[in-house]
């Protein structure tokens, strides 16, 4: 299986869902990526389709958007 | 380890939900409750902190909101 992506940008809400997925499917399977840190790569997250983080890019291509940690925007801010 | 419950009300968003969680978990590490066809549930989904489906409810009790089908309110309407 293809890695999933996992957007975050640092929040509290963001560390609280990262621990949950990596527990549900495993740390081999998930790249983490924070945009808040690493700013040049919002551009790839909105291309995406992600609108706010915490956000989960399934192996599919699937958006999963994971409660509410910050939106795009704020995190340009 | 216990399984994740996943709660959902039969929505578009609710179903492609649905099956990414399931291809990134397995099935067999998800129980799934639609509150939509079964109203007794609600309370149920309400106690442990879901304001909205589709929901996923971790092993340790955490709620994953994801993305964004229907609040919880107009499931019960």
């Amino acid at each position: 299986m293809s890695k999933s992506v996992f957007y975050h940008a640092g929040c509290p809400v963001c560390v609280t869902a990262e621990q949950e997925l990596i527990g549900l499917v495993g740390a081999k399977n998930i790249s983490i990526v924070n945009i808040g840190e690493d700013k040049s790569r919002i551009s790839e997250a909105e291309g995406l389709g992600i609108k706010s983080v915490p956000a989960l890019v399934t192996p599919n291509g699937s958006v999963l958007h994971i409660n509410y940690g910050a939106s795009i925007e704020d995190v340009k801010g």
